[in-house]
């Protein structure tokens, strides 16, 4: 299996080298054999190539079986002409990764972290299937000096294929999608509604609701446990799916899966590339690492090393084992060096 | 002072009749003397004139000094051919209200119904100041049956403007404006911080900052303390209004202004029109009420019978006075009577 490495800007670097060291600890310990490349992407991009993903770059994830990315963009690009998150955008249309998967569930031992009361949070476990490649993110722009235009633009197949993304996974989880829309003002909204309905006469055994997106906005903080697969839309699922992150008590700790239609996924944690804690040891590699599981699951279709990996996390995290934003005091290395040892 | 009544549907006529009951109260108190008028909208205008905006209703609208709204909306009209929302969209257009104005705080004695941790509410008092006439509400549509297209635009004009109101608020609470956008992905987000920063030079006693709207969907949760004024574009404001409803315990607690350029501003909750509890008398009529101190404040310029309101309703919740949707027993009637008996 070759795994491409993207580890892009910030603390990407750092949280990319202790996935890594956990996919080495898991092809040891399952007998299994990963060849790992690295290439530039992002502020790094940009540095190396001027361009935030460089056609070499491009290239060579389209020739491997997945690509686990760090984290892009900081204050040193923001004056750029290109920016970081331009190299990310074109990696998800290059690769056509049109699911983007973000599961969010509370961390057992890790409950107290949450902003949410207790009562609120026992229970939550989610998964926002989010639409990668539509909508307002590829749609035409036009950026005068006075005025300024995007195009938001979905047809019924681009709509139909994510669809599915989230029923499939809803018929392995608790049987229960929840679309979210704003079909009581936007034509896009209208359109996604009819197709997800449609979509649903095949899936008798799947239980469908729709939410305006302001009302998932709120019920997600409301009552996160009512909730199991939420599917939407580009932008939609950007906002809902950072604020669902809030859920676990820390960014720091979720992974995402953007899959396409038989080509390598892209696997990266939800946070970002925080350039404050960059090169100091201290971020929190637990989002890459979920990322890595997701990727050995989603990416190279091995379920048993993936729960493995899931599993380890959870356990280190369930010992106490804890980074800064976490309130612990165990380094990036250490936190890594901790979920290998669980995996001898 | 002519005060129109828009009660719609659901709950609105319960909770219409209760704030306009309060207002009645203050006139008795200030020697003031509102003459009241009321007309159909949403889907009661549907049902009276086929129009969720009747011409007639408009007119009234626009001679009126101030518009106290209820809500709009029920499944009876989810197959109507036009939607009873459209008449609030139609109103905002057509009295060119491009300022909606959502304050957020925690009542006195109700910090415990917030799904939020205390440590992280305590403090939260902020102002949602959301873009109402622009973006992808009024933009282009095309709606097919295989595709679907929602044009978003700005112009530099529609971002100053609103901008001001912001500036103005935050000049007159602490002094601090956090501008919400996706620059780093929308042309319009680009023009829209652009001409936040230009605008800003005029202000050097207010703090800016900006935020991306994923990260303030998750900010708005983990510190809402944090923020003072929240400045954004219309479709961010929805969803944003809607989840930092939640800090407050309650959406039935909140209350909205929409203003335009002099004319007559409308007055409405932040919820909806909860078909389920219509006509039960149970219904929490605090976001009309706060709506309609709102009203007497921004509508017809009179703070000081604004805030007599104000803390008679903040009394009465002190006082454990509680509907239905707080864990109360107090009815709709029942508790905007124990409000005004608070204005005596
Ligand atoms: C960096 C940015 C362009 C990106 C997005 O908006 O998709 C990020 O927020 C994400 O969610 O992966
Ligand atoms: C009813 C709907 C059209 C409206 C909106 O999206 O603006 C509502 O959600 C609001 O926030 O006032």
């Amino acid at each position: 299996h070759r795994i491409l490495l993207l580890p892009g800007d910030g603390i990407g670097p750092e949280v990319t080298a202790a996935a890594r060291q956990c996919l080495e600890a898991v092809a040891a310990g399952f007998d299994l054999s990963f060849a790992f490349d690295e290439a530039p992407v992002g502020g790094a991009g940009i540095e190396a190539c001027g361009e935030p993903l460089p056609a070499e770059t491009l290239h060579r994830a389209r020739t491997s079986d997945a690509v686990l990315l760090g984290a892009v963009g900081g204050p040193a690009w923001d004056a750029a002409p290109r920016r970081p998150e331009a190299g990310l955008l074109a990696l998800r249309r290059g690769l056509g990764l049109f699911a983007n998967l973000r599961p969010v569930k509370v961390f057992e031992g890790l409950e107290d972290l949450s902003p949410l009361k207790r009562d609120r949070v026992v229970g939550a476990d989610l998964l926002i299937v989010r639409e990668l490649t539509g909508g307002l993110y590829f749609g035409e722009k036009r950026e005068g000096e006075y005025e300024a235009f995007d195009g938001c633009a979905y047809t019924r197949e681009e709509v139909e294929r994510i669809a599915r993304v989230a029923f499939e996974a809803a018929g392995q989880r608790r049987g229960r999608v929840t679309s979210v829309d704003k079909a009581n003002v936007l034509a896009t909204s209208r359109l996604w509604r009819r197709t997800v309905e449609d979509h649903a006469q095949a899936w008798p055994e799947i239980a469908l609701d729709h939410l305006y997106v302001d009302a998932a906005a709120m019920t997600l903080v409301t009552q996160p446990a009512r909730f199991d697969v939420v599917l939407t839309e580009n932008l939609f699922g950007d906002i809902l799916s950072d604020e669902a992150a809030v859920i676990a008590g820390s960014i720091g700790l979720l992974g995402s899966a953007s899959l396409g239609a038989g080509g390598p996924g892209v696997f990266e944690p939800v946070h970002g590339s925080a350039p404050d804690l960059a090169g100091r040891d201290i971020a929190n590699p637990a989002g890459a690492i979920a990322s890595a599981a997701l990727l050995l699951r989603h990416g190279l279709g091995l379920p048993g090393p993936a729960q493995a990996l899931d599993a380890a996390l959870a356990d280190t995290l369930r010992a106490g084992v804890r980074t800064l934003d976490l309130g612990g005091v165990t380094s990036c290395t250490r936190f890594a060096a901790s979920v290998c040892e669980r995996l001898d």
